[in-house]
């Protein structure tokens, strides 16, 4: 017989009942019923039931031992009494009864349960991680990301790419963040930095006539806390091609990220790959205010500036009096009601806005209907009091409003169209710009539309949050969907509003569309090939073709403030090799932590990998960062500054 | 048509003929045969012979391009002539008739060759990686450890491993080497450490129920400049198992190395590995010298200390009388020339021993005859010189000889042993000693030994490399053959030949054999449940079934003379965890850089990564390590003392 086990707590069936067996695992829930001893004994997949009474020779052992201990047990396999069959449990149907029970590690009292729902603070999580671990969900979690990077790598090796290892220790290579620094030992006052992506080392794996590139790679970047994001360093799939357009890309990594939420999406619907929209930059900004929408919610905002221009509504009319200003719209199908429109207004003002305007359409007939109810409640209120004048007067008031009710019904069934009436202070540009409006944005009764003005950059973010939050709360957008778009022609530069320089928008290792002449004209007009996948809201990859002609490379960055020395300065490798026969190449990387987020559900990074930092990028349980001894800053000439 | 290519440089074929098609690639080379312009169009694939001539509206374009330029053409497939048809290549039967040419990137003078073998400096190639790497040895290599890498995933998974990844920013996890250390912005005169080996962090995801780990996982040590490794990182393939005994461990890990060096050892045939043998530690070091016993050599020494002991060969007899020595027989079969054995001699004290003494077994009748032949010679001379009194004694002798030889071929044919003599200065042990010696090493005629004496330390590191030289220069070692042995058995703990001091002799985690018990007697005598593979004389694994009880990890600990506050400060993630339930568990790590090194063919570690650093641990490329700026020093808290 093995040492510890001759089958796993997720193996025994009742064709083993009789079987003699060794299992192994951890005492996952104990109880005592009268007098006999029932263990959930778990391991990594799955749990058997094991029990002892005092006839077993185990006995006085099996009462010693607590939850989580590892145990190694010798029992016979038993069928359960039918009424006791647990049909979720894959060995429900038997149950071991313990005849040896050796003890392979004991747990001290637990500062975290592993069984149960129990919610801990995350430090606690993190300092005992590997009873966190062991939880249900967490080996889920865990189990899900190893799975999904090897589908990922079989993926690309069937569409031919190979995998190849860049460097950790290297040079910087300047993606915006701060690098982490290695000081060399071997070359005192001389540092190594941790590569923020190995986009400088898959270009030249390009140039060096590999093909076809891909790698899950770890990236480093010295970031300040954030929720959603590792401290430290991030996972990508990190892809490159040669001799390839940005369709190729598309058509390349599209069905890979869709076999990956298909295979692990939980059943999810996952839009075909072959129709997934491009959807450019500027036109995403203005329809979904946001460059990763989120296509399961059917809102598309509208500019009806038009509209505006000159009109009653003074506020925008005021606005749109000043140069690259707009009013962006966002439709609200079903969102007709002044309740649900005042609560987005004052969503609006908690994100730092003045407001959003909002029209509201309604019924005419029914609104109608409404203020006679009101008028009928009124006269008999009067009629109480004997004002016999009021009564008169609403009696008057009700007769007309009955008689414009029964036309406007006339009317409707007429021409089959029902009356309709807008609300809000918007509709102060007039009844026919409001219908305009209202027809531009294809809307009716029941429905409302919000009203943002100024420039887009004062707005534009809220208008995203805006949309997402009436798609979510008027139920427009989509469950149990993973929705994507191709976010494309990306604008190469842009400009600091402050200082009005221009600088790259994303990075400087786009190929502008148009080459060397589209960069002789107007920066701020020049579009990458450039872009990102956006689903359900999150960017989840991002990528371009790259700049591989050395004189437009140079160009790119003059326009940008750098000189050819800058360029070589910061960019050594990447420019000289271009010097020596570049193929035109491009490719992307795709975020794994942030895939794994949305095949598990959850918005905490740190629950999707394994020995995460804290948000204060420390490692509680293996106590780093730590400090050094003398010889170690000794060796590698240095001294600490002293804080004050 | 596709903006850069209908095909690859590798796939037309005879079938293409008429077809107009589109290339990219690299300028292989350029032949002008009398104004017919020839181009080897290469891309990562393959190659296609491009032609043009004057009648083509692109020829003024080919004539422009040189070595190593990417270019793109399109041009009409043509049948090569039967005697031009180049059967070595997969496109030898076409070639491409160009009609358009676009060069996609021009490259400057080279500074290295890609087309032909010249050789350059190491440094010129690591300069220039990206040419160096499109050369098609190189291009053979990254493919090569890019598809070794892949199968040992592939054959992972199909073990019901699963990849986790363990952190790459972390704690200092102490393997005996120097860690690189990176400074915490966040908090000033803190420090992380890059991982010498995920050790700890693989044990915890045992402790964490994780059942089955592996990674091919980046180990980071600072290492002093070596030939055959890199100064920074190397790669393993590393895992780990739960509840299993050490031979579970080579029963899972030995098929993996086994279909590994099946599928990419070019048809060398690998050992069976329910086969390899499992060596304890010591029988290595007696018979091998080393604890990576080269397999495919036959030879294996012997300790012929008793036959030494108190003989006339003084020397040794001499050693003998201190405590601890031995004498140490080298076998070799075949071996038995004078001029050999001084070779091996000599060899020995290049090594820095004073020698090795041998012993080499003739034909005594063949020894004779030479005598004999030599007689007549003389006996020639003296007639010539008609020296009468030289010439009788000398016919006396010959005539002696004669009959000597007729009786010892009498006695041969009757006994069907052929006679023999040994020679080499230890046969003063006398005749019956060195019969004994010859026996127990079972040698006979045209066969040799050598002896080494002392302490096995003082020699045994010259005696495993003279087995290796002889086993190679006599024709021994078998090629073509990867042969694979399991060593057991290490000891846990080694003396300081100086201080006297118990030390680990390798990492302090693996479980001795015995236990506690163990632990309490002789600590040199104690064994761990730790191995290694070895592989043609290499290491290929190392691993132990781990310590993974508290009470006997501080034992251990303590005599190596380390308190409970040293192990929890080292250890302490490792350590506390061990405390909450850990389950017996074990594993190893396999070189990736040695394994495709071997398959390779190469003992130099740079001809199988992408991008080294030199021996100096520089990348020039790159231009790494460099000097950080100020501001960086200034976030980090650090400042870089002076040299002097």
């Amino acid at each position: 017989m093995h040492a510890y086990r001759t089958h796993t707590c997720a193996d025994l069936k009742k064709e083993n009942v009789g079987d003699t067996v060794r299992l192994s695992g951890w005492v996952h829930r104990i109880r005592d019923h009268g007098g006999i001893l029932f263990i959930d004994l778990r391991d990594h997949y799955g749990i058997t039931q094991v029990l002892c009474d005092p006839d077993s020779p185990a006995f006085a052992d099996v009462e010693k031992v607590r939850s989580e201990w590892c145990i190694r047990i010798d029992g016979t396999v038993k069928a359960r009494d039918e009424s006791l069959v647990n049909p979720k449990l894959p060995t429900g149907e038997i149950e071991v009864f313990v005849r040896d029970l050796e003890v392979l590690g004991a747990a001290k009292e637990l500062p975290l349960m592993v069984f149960g729902d129990q919610e801990y603070p995350e430090e606690t999580r993190l300092r005992y991680r590997y009873l966190d671990l062991r939880r249900e969900e967490m080996q889920r979690s865990m189990t899900l990301r190893s799975d999904v990077v090897a589908s990922m790598r079989r993926r690309m090796w069937d569409k031919g790419f190979r995998e190849y290892q860049t460097p950790i220790i290297t040079a910087s290579s300047p993606e915006g963040a701060r690098d982490f620094l290695v000081p060399s030992r071997l070359h005192p006052g001389k540092f190594y930095a941790l590569p923020q992506a190995p986009q400088q080392f898959k270009q030249l794996i390009m140039v060096s006539g590999y093909d076809k590139y891909f790698q899950i790679a770890p990236c480093f970047r010295d970031e300040d806390p954030r929720a959603d994001r590792s401290p430290t360093d991030f996972y990508q799939l990190d892809l490159e091609m040669s001799f390839v357009t940005q369709q190729d890309v598309f058509d390349t990594v599209s069905p890979v990220i869709a076999g990956v939420f298909e295979e692990f999406g939980g059943g999810a619907s996952v839009d075909d790959p072959a129709s997934w929209p491009q959807i450019p930059y500027k036109e995403a900004a203005l329809k979904y205010g946001t460059d990763k929408p989120d296509l399961r919610n059917p809102i598309e905002m509208q500019d009806v500036s038009e509209h505006f221009r000159g009109s009653g509504f003074a506020i925008f009319a005021k606005l749109l009096e000043q140069d690259g200003t707009e009013i962006r719209a966002i439709p609200a199908p079903t969102g007709g009601s002044k309740r649900f429109c005042d609560r987005m207004n004052v969503f609006a003002q908690k994100e730092g806005l003045p407001g959003m305007g909002y029209i509201y359409w309604r019924d005419k007939a029914d609104v109608l209907r409404q203020e006679l109810g009101e008028l009928l409640q009124q006269k008999v209120k009067a009629e109480r009091k004997q004002d016999l004048g009021r009564v008169e007067s609403l009696a008057i008031r009700i007769e007309e409003l009955g008689a414009e009710i029964d036309r406007l019904e006339a009317e409707a069934s007429s021409t089959g169209k029902r009356p309709i009436e807008a609300a809000g202070p918007p509709t102060k540009v007039g009844p026919e710009r409001t219908e305009a409006i209202r027809q531009q944005l294809g809307l009716g009764v029941g429905d409302a539309a919000f009203f943002l003005g100024g420039k887009a950059a004062s707005f534009q973010r809220v208008a995203g949050k805006a949309r997402d939050v009436i798609g979510e709360e008027l139920g427009l957008t989509e469950k149990n969907r993973f929705a994507f778009a191709w976010i494309v022609d990306f604008p190469i530069y842009e400009k600091d509003e402050e200082t009005g320089a221009i600088d790259f928008e994303h990075n400087p290792f786009s190929m502008p569309q148009g080459g060397m002449e589209a960069l002789e004209g107007d920066p701020l007009a020049v579009k990458g090939f450039q872009y990102d996948l956006a689903c359900n809201g999150y960017e989840l990859v991002s990528g371009a073709i790259r700049n591989h002609k050395p004189d437009v490379m140079l160009k790119a960055f003059e326009l940008a403030g750098y000189g050819e020395d800058e360029v070589k300065k910061r960019f050594a490798g990447l420019y000289t090799a271009f010097q020596y026969g570049a193929p035109p190449h491009g490719g992307c990387a795709a975020g794994i932590d942030r895939i794994v987020m949305l095949l598990a559900g959850t918005s905490n990074i740190r629950e999707v990998i394994m020995f995460p930092m804290n948000q204060r990028a420390e490692d509680l349980m293996m106590q780093a960062p730590s400090e050094p001894t003398s010889d170690q800053l000794m060796e590698l000439s240095l001294r600490v500054i002293p804080q004050e």
